[in-house]
This record gives structure tokens, C-alpha cells and sequence, in this order.
């Protein structure tokens, strides 16, 4: 099935190129202070390891602005330079090799300092994240108007500003603190212009909401072809966040990253500890690449019909199920055998 | 803002309406073996003070019918039998005083059983659920299709057998492993019946992607105006299928329950532990009834404006931040006792 996808133009990010028929990238943001080079390292090269794509960093000081130098040369993702307040840390961090720059339209007005900027982005080559927050969106002085009228008036007159400097790499973000500000917000700016869409919302709250807000707000988004790259926001372990963009992208199947694990949720007809089985498998496919459906499920109900659709599949009966592959029973399987045995028949497919 | 819901008509479970202008119901499902009456009796008391609504245990031989009875004795909200495979324990299940009963068209199809449970079900004056799964949708006969067809068909096709018994006391529910296929069936539904919709994806795995995917899926379905009553299939504890239901139905503007937090992901700009803060106020603010807006943001980008829309909010600089109620900052507060400071102005407004 060809999807709809909102036509963007292309918009190169060091070497992952976003935007247009691109698959849509992962984001996430480091979370120690940038300068504090041994801890960011680390937890950027972690990040890379599952799955991060682009890397921002938070540029507050000068001290940030040097540290992007010594991070370029660690690590592989592009990386992004997050700048507020100050045009000068803008130019520092594109002097000290950044891949893109985030500017907040709320924070940096000054027409000076936006062509000062432009002009270093234009020497460099590289593109401007035009990233409006709900939080600051009234530092841009448009008043008028819902939440998503806002972020998507300053967002027009800031990216007007920049055409008129014959600059177009230009990347937009919207984030509202929820769903239906942020979701309204993205679909005008989509029928308004053909940059490239960074989706995300901001100040989620607990993880657990955050991981809602945010898998609604993007999944439904991405559902109507809106969306070149991802950042799932959550006030904890950004190793979440990427695991929770992937998820998304994998639910609303536009990516694929490995296995895909079918269980029950389980009831009272349910006789093994189908919720241990399913964690030790998460931790056993992580490392594993093929794009297979792997089913285990706790009962007859649903159970054979599931694992006879997945690839490989257990439905349990009595403490022991039956083993499926490619849709044909193969015979009993114990509980405590059964990771075991669908990992080996998932290395012979 | 008065937006679209897709058109239903009014069945009620025990107590609780469903369908029409009602409120979106949560739904979850006892795990333990339905006998178990401790256990089960436990758990479903759990559910109930976490905010469950609707309750189903599986009723898997003889003596889960027969818990029926005490478990209602000691339950507030309506208990659902899940029925499959076996007419009769539906009749135990309604003889026992079930609220409603959910039946699978994939492993109940004789006319003669079906005749029989409806006439117990106008007997009792209590509704049916006709429930498919992509699991057991292989039981209706309905091979022809993609699996949003086979579940439309097997449920439409189940339905007219169940209107020439002039019954009509009917919830509907499609549920398939993916997000795609469920938002299909369910957008297929809605058009061709107004019975109320039971939404929900199946078989989830890990409960991250369960979460992820059900958020998807049935936040997209919300927005749309489908479906009436909710559950979150997740391979864990009900009590997160609870919470999840909740935060789905409150990011998508349809209900609220108590306060709702905002905080940033915190990156290099953020001097204090936002983190254990959130998780704290989360934990406190449980108890908490008033629909207010709690702001905790870790830096002066976003913080001040967050802080100022929320009905009490602190944006933090270094280490102490300003706490602000009604848009209006009241001065310093510091890390340690932010906590306390924002509840105590939240029992004030």
C-alpha cells in the first residue's frame, strides 16, 4: 500500500538526510551539561548504540560552544547545536562544526543577529532548525490567536525573515505542551509551506503520560504523512525516548528495527508466567535484526490463530503450548524451553 | 470547542452507560484464574480505586461461572464474563448475575447455543458484547480479505444472526495486533452500525510497544470520534492498563482526572534534579481531584512560560527557581521545597 506523505523538500543533517521521500529520522537531546565532555560522550555513544539518529545538545555557555569540537570527534550521528538567547554561541557552535543549529524564534529576534547567522550556516552548509515552543512562543510577540496559531504565525514570519536571505535549508518544529494544540499546530504548517517537519511535543509531564502524549500526538500525525523526523520528549533516560520512537514508527509501520513481538495481555486462563517470558524475549531479540513476528501467547483463545500468523509462535495451554513456524504446528514446547527454542528457530529462518 | 463523536446508541453495563454523549468507559480484565476469589476479589478492588469502570474476568469451566456470584457481591463496578468455546458457561455466567457477557464469533457459532444466550440475556435485561480478535477470527469462516475485512464481516455477520432474535442490546469490538488493521476495522464499523465501540489493539507484546501501539491506535480512534468504552491490552499488571486508558482519554481532551503535570525532558541547560521532582509530585498529586495545571520546568527557555499558562508552575535557574500561580510569579522557591510549596498553593486555589 503506497501511504500519503506531505511533500517536503530535502534537508541534509551531516549525512542523514531528512525530508522528502527519507525515512523519517530519530531524534533525542543529551541531557548533562554539553561541556561536561566525559558524561555526554557517554551518553550520546549510548544512544547511538540504540538507535538515535541526530544527537542535540544543549549549547548554554561558552564552554558548550567548545565542547562540540571534541564530541564531533567521538561520536558518529550528526549533531545538533540547541541555541537560546545568545546569537554569538549560534556562530560558535557552527565554527566548532555542528551539523544544524536550533534557534528559537522566541529568544533570537534581533535582525542583525538572524543575518549573521545565516550567512555562517550558509559558509558551513549546513541547515537551521526553526524550533518554536509553547513555552516561549510569546518572546515572538504574536499574541493573537489559539496556541497553534501562534507557534504557526511566528514560525511563518521567521522563516520569512530567512528566505528574504535567500536561505531555504530550513527545518520547523511546533511543540505545544499537548496533543490537540500540537496535532493542529503541524497540520497548518503543513498545507503552508514544503519544509521539512522535526515533530515532537514538549513538557510531557511523567514518563508514562509523556510516552502517551507523544505516541498519540505523532502517531497520528505520521498516520496522515506528516512528519521527516521524530523526537519523543520525556523527563527521564533519553535511551527511552529513542525506544519509544522507534516503537512509534514501527506501530504506525513506517520503519522497521527487528523483531516484532505479539503477546497477550493474559486473564485468568492463562497458566504460565506469560509476563516473564515476554521480558526475557525483549532482552533476547534486542540484537536481533531480522524483521520477524514472533508471537507467544497465554491461552487456545486466540493463541494458535496468533502464533500461526507470526513466523515463529508458542500458544500455551497447560504449563507447556505448541510450537508454530511459518503457520504449521511443530510440536510441544515447555515453558522453561520455549525462549530457547523460538530464538533457534528464528536463527534458522 | 464542540467536536465530532460517531453516532451510538445507548447500552448500559450494571450501572454504567455506554455510547451516545457518555463519557469514554475504562475497561480492564482480571488476570488471576477467575476462582481464585482472593486473588481476583483483590485485584478487581485495586482496579476499582485506580479507576476501572468495567471489569471482565474469563470464565475458562464450572467454577469461574460460579465466582461470579461472589465476586459481584464484593465489586462496585459491572463485571463482564468472557466467554468462548462454551454456550453453557454463559448461562452460568448470566445465571451467576454477570453485567454483560462478551462472546467470540470465532468459537461460538451454533444457531441453537446462540438462541439460547440471547434469550438469557433479554431475561436478565443485560447486554452482549460480540467480540473478534485477529487470533480467532479464523473460527468465523470469513477467509476472504484483509484482516480489517474478516473482522468487519465476522462481526457484521454474527450481528444480523443476533437483530432476527430482535436484540439489539449490542457492543461491538475488532481488535488486531497492529495498529493499522485495528484503526481500519473500527473506521469500518462506524459506518455500516451505531453499536457502541469497545476499542482496543490485542496481543501488544512488551508492555512499552503495548502502550505505544494502543496510544496510536486508540488516541487516533478518539480524535476521530470513535469508540465508547476502552481497554489497553498490556502484557503486565491491569493497574497500568488502567492508568494508561486514563492518560489516552486525557491527552485526547475527552476526560480528566486531577491535575495534569507539565515538565520539560531536562538537557544540558537544567541545573536540578527535575526527574525525581516529577516523580514525586506524581506520586502526591495522586490523591488529588482538582483538574489543575502543575508546571515543573528546569530552565528559563521554556520554564517562565509554562510555568505562567499553568495554574501553579516553578521554573528553575540555578538550583532555586520562581514559583508562579495564575500567570503571576510569587517570588523564590527553592529545589528542596518546591514540592510542598506548589501542593500547598494547589490546596489554596
Amino acid at each position: 500500500m503506497k501511504r500519503y506523505r506531505h511533500k517536503t523538500r530535502v534537508v541534509k543533517i551531516g549525512n542523514v538526510p531528512i525530508g522528502g521521500s527519507n525515512p523519517v529520522a530519530i531524534q533525542s537531546m543529551a541531557k548533562f551539561k554539553t561541556s561536561d565532555l566525559e558524561r555526554t560522550l557517554a551518553q550520546i555513544k549510548s544512544l547511538e548504540a540504540c538507535g538515535c539518529e541526530i544527537i542535540r545538545v544543549a549549547v548554554k555557555d561558552d564552554s558548550d560552544a567548545a565542547a562540540i569540537k571534541k564530541l564531533k570527534a567521538g561520536i558518529k550521528i550528526p549533531l545538533v547545536a540547541d541555541i537560546h538567547f545568545h546569537a554569538r554561541l549560534a556562530l560558535a557552535a557552527i565554527e566548532n562544526g555542528a551539523d544544524k543549529i536550533r534557534l528559537n524564534p522566541g529568544n533570537i529576534r534581533k535582525e542583525k543577529e538572524i543575518r549573521e547567522i545565516v550567512a555562517a550556516l550558509k559558509a558551513a552548509k549546513i541547515p537551521l532548525r526553526i524550533g518554536l515552543n509553547s513555552g516561549s512562543v510569546q518572546g515572538t510577540h504574536v499574541s493573537a490567536g489559539s496556541m497553534s496559531e501562534k507557534l504557526v504565525k511566528s514560525a511563518l514570519s521567521y522563516i520569512r525573515t530567512i528566505e528574504k536571505l535567500k536561505f531555504h535549508d530550513i527545518v520547523i518544529s511546533l511543540k505545544a505542551n499537548n496533543v490537540l494544540d500540537t496535532m493542529q499546530a503541524y497540520r497548518k504548517i503543513a498545507k503552508l509551506c514544503d519544509y521539512p517537519l522535526h515533530l515532537g511535543v514538549t513538557a510531557t509531564g511523567s514518563p508514562v503520560k509523556g510516552m502517551i502524549k507523544s505516541s498519540i500526538a505523532l502517531g497520528a500525525l505520521l498516520l496522515e504523512g506528516i512528519g521527516d523526523t521524530i523526537r519523543v520528549s520525556l523527563t527521564e533516560d533519553p535511551a527511552n525516548e529513542v525506544q519509544a520512537c522507534r516503537a512509534i514508527l514501527e506501530s504506525v509501520g513506517l520503519r522497521h528495527f527487528g523483531p516484532e513481538l505479539i503477546s497477550c495481555p493474559t486473564c485468568g486462563r492463562c497458566e504460565v508466567d506469560l509476563s516473564s517470558l515476554v521480558r526475557e524475549l525483549e532482552g533476547s531479540l534486542q540484537g536481533f535484526k531480522k524483521p520477524l513476528k514472533v508471537a507467544v501467547m497465554g491461552c487456545v483463545v486466540n493463541g494458535p490463530g496468533e502464533a500461526m500468523e507470526a513466523d515463529v509462535g508458542v500458544a500455551f495451554g497447560k504449563k507447556e503450548g505448541i510450537l508454530f513456524k511459518k503457520g504449521k504446528a511443530q510440536g510441544k514446547v515447555s515453558f522453561g524451553s520455549c525462549a530457547r527454542q523460538l530464538l533457534n528457530e528464528m536463527e534458522k529462518l
